[in-house]
Formats: C-alpha cells, sequence, structure tokens
C-alpha cells in the first residue's frame, strides 16, 4: 500500500521521513523527540509525519515483554535481541513504564544495562518516555512502535514492568504477549497480578540455570494455571517455556515458538484482525479520554463534581442521580 | 443516616416509599417495575422514589452466584435461600441476564425453577429486566437491589449467567462474588473465561454427591489456579468449597464462609471501602456511556465515524488523528 509522501509536510520534516525510510538512525530518533514533545507545534508536526509514514508500518513482529523486577529482563531482551541480529534481522526495544514518570527514571534509560545490543549497529534502544499519564506513555510508545516500523525494524520488542494496568497497554498495541516468570514457584506464584497471566500469548520461566527442578515444577503449576483458563484464540494455547537467558539457552525455541504463534495466527486470520481490532480499541480509548477531559473542564461540572463525588459515596444520592445531573450540563 | 422522605413527591410514589419501607411486596414491585419502565416520566418518578429510598438501604448482605447453564444454579439459591429463611432472615433473588434482551426470556423468568423458596413470605424473585443492554439491566438490578434494601431484606443474592460481561457487572454490585463449577475437572476446566476467576471470592465446587472423588480433584486444581493469582484483598485469598446443593450439603459452610469474608473485610475497612469505591465507578461507568451516547449523536461525527473507523482499519490513519478529527466536532 505504496502513496505519496503528502504535499503538506514541511522540508525538514520532509526530511525526517525520507531518512527514517532510508533507515537512518538520526532522523529517527528526531521523530520520536518530536512524538514525545508536549508542544503544540510539535505535535502537529509529528501526526503530520506519521500519516507519512503510515504506508510503510505494519512489517514488524510485535513482541510484548512482561515479568517483575529481578525477573531477567534486560538480560533476556539482550540475548534475544542479539540471536535475532545474528539470524540478519534488526531490532527495535521500546518500553511503557509509568513509573518513570514518577522518579523520572526508566526501565530503559541506562543503557548499559543492555551493552552488547545497545552497540550493535541493527539494533535500537529508545527508553521510556519520561513524562505523562500511562496512557500518554502507551500512546507514544505504540507511535514510536510504527515509526520504527517504517524504519525497517523486523523486530520490535516492547517491554513493560507489572504496574499497574501497564501490561495491558503492552498486550494491547503488540501481536505477542510473553510473560516472563521467575523459577520459585510454589508459595511465591500469587505475585502474579490480577489478569495478567490472562493476557499471555506465551509463558517463560527464566533463569533455569540455577535450578532447574524448581524452573520444571514452576513450568507443570503454570500449565496448569493456564489450562483453567479459556485461551483467547481457538488456535493457540499459550505454552510454558524455560530457559535460562544468562546462559542464553532457549533463546532460539523461544523464537521458534513466537514464529509458530505468528503462523497459526495468520493461517487464521486473527493476526490481522487482532491488529485492527487493536487500532479501533486505541481510538476509542484516545475519544473516551478526550471526552472525559471535556467534561471535567466544563465549569459547572468542575464546580459540583466533588460535591457529586462525596454525595455519592457517602449514598446521599444514587450514582445514575448524579450521573444524569452532571451530565444535563452538557446541554 | 435517617433523612425525611423528600416534600416533592407525590401521594401516589410516597405511598410507594412508605409501602416498601413496611416491607410490603406490592409497593416493592411496583416500584421495581417504574425503575424498568422505559418512560422518561417513569424514570424521573423512579429517581425520586429511590432517593427517598436510599438513606434505608446498605443493610443487605449482597451476594453474587455465578456459574456456567447446568452448574445447578437455581438448586443452589433455592438451598441457600432456604437456608436463611430457616436462620430466621429475609432474602431476595435478582439476575442480570443479557441473554434476556435478546430471547425475551429470562434466567429467573420460570419461576418453578425455585418453587419452594418463590412461595416462601420471607423470600423475594424477581427476574431479570427482559430489555436493554448489559449496562441497562445492570443498572435496573443495582437500584432493585437498593429497593429490597430498603424493604428489609437481610440478603440480596444477584445470579448471573455466563455471558459476556455480565459477571463483572455482578461482581461490581455485590460485596462477595461467587462461582460455582462442575466437578468435571480436568480438561474441561477450560471453560472458565478469561478474567472470571480473578473475580470470584469464593469458589463452589457443586455436585459434589455425583462424584466426591472428582469434585476433590476439581477443588485441588481450582485451588492450585487461584493459588497462582494475587488476591483482591491481602486479608482473604478466596477459598474453594466442594458441595451439593441438591442433597443439601455444605450449604451451612458456605453461608459460615460468607460471614468469615464479611467479617474479615469489616475488620480491615475493606468492605464499607469497596461500596463507596463501587459507587464511584459506577457513576462514571454512566458518565462515560452518557458521554459517548452524546458524542455518536452528534451530526458530524455520525457522519464521518465509519469513513474513519474504516481508515483507522486500513492503516490509512493513525487512531490518534482519527480521535483528535472526531473530537474537534465538539468544539
Amino acid at each position: 500500500m505504496m502513496r505519496e509522501t503528502p504535499d503538506l509536510l514541511s522540508s525538514a520534516d520532509r526530511a525526517l521521513v525520507d531518512g527514517v525510510l532510508a533507515r537512518q538512525l538520526r532522523p529517527l530518533a528526531k521523530t520520536i523527540t518530536l512524538i514525545e514533545s508536549r508542544r503544540d507545534d510539535h505535535q502537529a508536526r509529528a501526526h503530520a509525519v506519521l500519516e507519512a509514514l503510515l504506508p510503510h508500518t505494519g512489517g514488524a513482529m510485535r513482541v510484548g515483554i512482561s515479568g517483575v523486577p529481578g525477573v531477567g529482563k534486560s538480560t533476556f531482551i539482550e540475548a534475544l535481541g542479539l540471536y535475532l541480529i545474528e539470524q540478519g534481522l534488526r531490532v527495535a526495544v521500546l518500553a511503557v513504564d509509568p513509573s518513570s514518570t514518577l522518579t523520572g527514571g526508566s526501565i530503559l534509560g541506562d543503557k548499559t544495562r543492555m551493552e552488547l545490543l545497545s552497540q550493535n549497529p541493527a539494533a535500537f534502544i529508545r527508553p521510556s518516555p519520561s513524562a505523562g499519564s500511562l496512557g500518554g506513555v502507551a500512546e507514544k510508545t505504540r507511535e514510536t512502535l510504527l515509526v520504527c516500523e517504517a524504519a525497517g525494524f523486523d523486530v520490535v520488542i516492547v517491554e513493560t514492568v507489572g504496574v499497574g494496568q501497564s501490561e495491558t497497554a503492552v498486550s494491547n498495541m503488540t501481536d505477542i504477549f510473553c510473560l516472563l516468570q521467575l523459577p520459585n514457584a510454589g508459595d511465591d506464584l500469587q505475585g502474579i497480578k490480577k489478569g495478567i497471566i490472562e493476557l499471555a500469548d506465551l509463558v517463560v520461566v527464566n533463569k533455569a540455570d540455577i535450578d532447574l527442578a524448581a524452573a520444571t515444577r514452576a513450568q507443570a503449576q503454570l500449565k496448569t494455571a493456564l489450562h483453567m483458563l479459556r485461551p483467547a484464540s481457538p488456535n493457540w494455547s499459550p505454552p510454558v517455556l524455560t530457559l535460562s537467558a544468562l546462559q542464553k539457552n532457549g533463546i532460539a525455541e523461544f523464537w521458534a515458538t513466537v514464529c509458530d504463534y505468528r503462523a497459526a495466527m495468520s493461517r487464521s486470520g486473527e493476526f490481522d484482525a487482532k491488529r485492527r481490532h487493536q487500532a479501533q480499541a486505541w481510538m476509542w480509548d484516545l475519544i473516551d479520554a478526550g471526552l472525559r477531559a471535556r467534561f471535567r473542564s466544563h465549569p459547572q461540572v468542575r464546580a459540583e463534581l466533588p460535591v457529586l463525588t462525596a454525595a455519592v459515596e457517602r449514598g446521599d444520592t444514587t450514582p445514575a442521580a448524579a450521573a444524569l445531573r452532571l451530565l444535563q450540563h452538557l446541554n
């Protein structure tokens, strides 16, 4: 679906578009900075650049990776990235990290975490945007993902740490969502947050080198848990793999499983359907957020919302009556 | 929190309020019919009656019951209801059944399903409102629940069948959400829908009389699955009980567990906090639904939405650009 670059681009922005399409890292980084900027004029330019790049997106496998701190996400992503580069692929690594908005830091801010990968010319690592709500961070990461696809990356890995709703955001922008687990199963598996295991298309027990027996037990328990849940697709039951990212054992098997998933989903038509559904859901999320922001900024709503919220909490009025009263101000 | 009945009530509506507070079944049924009516004037009257009843609500234990067809929900609810009445309690049974909006029927439409309970003067059984979206059905059931509390029922059971998002709606309006399961565990447990097991505060394996060994195996598997998930409260790990509703075995233990839950949640302050949170969330659900309805009815949005939806699906525009463009029509 090739299309001409729209004429409305300034020459500077046309240079960005051409640079990204030529797979140059500087224009790529500059475009992402434009996307992450909060200035209105930058946002308008970012939208125009993105529209021009859109016909060239969609070519990457979008892989979501999640797991609690300490599970070995960086080691795993570095091992996976280097393996994929050995196969002749180009790899981008992005992050959705809402905690970075609080700390100013980022799970990917310290590139020394993936030293070898970050130095490899076939890799591109971008830390999480360091300002904004989860919705804002996720939106910018999703747009960055599209820019990376236009820049010809074959695999885009989106990493997230298990904080709040970030796993849902990442699973909503990737083709396959992989959950990393520690081998000390048993009592400690209560740590899996509500709803997270059900997002997983693939579960990986990392650090199998430390205690293979424990890893195998964890694998069996996770299989049982997954077995209790109806899979998202009739054509894919989420498997549980064990591996050691540190010893680079099991990385090839992991990627083979990702490729199996892609093949199964593509055969059934679910691969493209999922992407279309994700784009729709994303649009509605943004519409809902926009409608809520407009609602909250209405002078009378602003004045009455705290009063009615308190009345609903106390049970002095019903949620329905309060909602109706607030909505009437929009007429 | 006693309060005078507002003066704005008509004498007919004041009679409804007084009748409900006097625990009379006819005014109760009439009030619910008013709530379920789609006529605007009825809705206005229903709101006024509800406001007058509100100070008298909150006294019941709100119990959600879910499970697939065939799990024995009616038999269980009848056994539980009769047991509670034996203990001197009054019991109301409501339903959220989105399928009734399609079939015109209702999971509780056939009162012969709970013949003994429906004939008992200490019980009140009301089928699911038979028209409207899930959101509409759930809203009316929630308001009906409040009316039942004002009518002095000690326990309100809200039943739902495992269809779509109805379990979430019921768990959002009850204090404890109980999931009924069949004893034929093993391979068949894949039937648990995504996200449902995580809503459960209590899981019950019914029909333990048919095959006790199978029920015990199912219990062990469900315990393992629940063990993998972080509980919603640090003060409650959802237990798994086995019972036979048909033989009335385990009903007393079930209710004792519900009371344990209530005691644990009350001690930690979570019981009231959960109700306050539910009321808030309910208000925002209604606000969001109202905002979306207004948005969709805007002439320019109506004209452009299908075009932009298709463009987003094809990847011709980003979800962000499409959302922005549609929202701008509201200015």
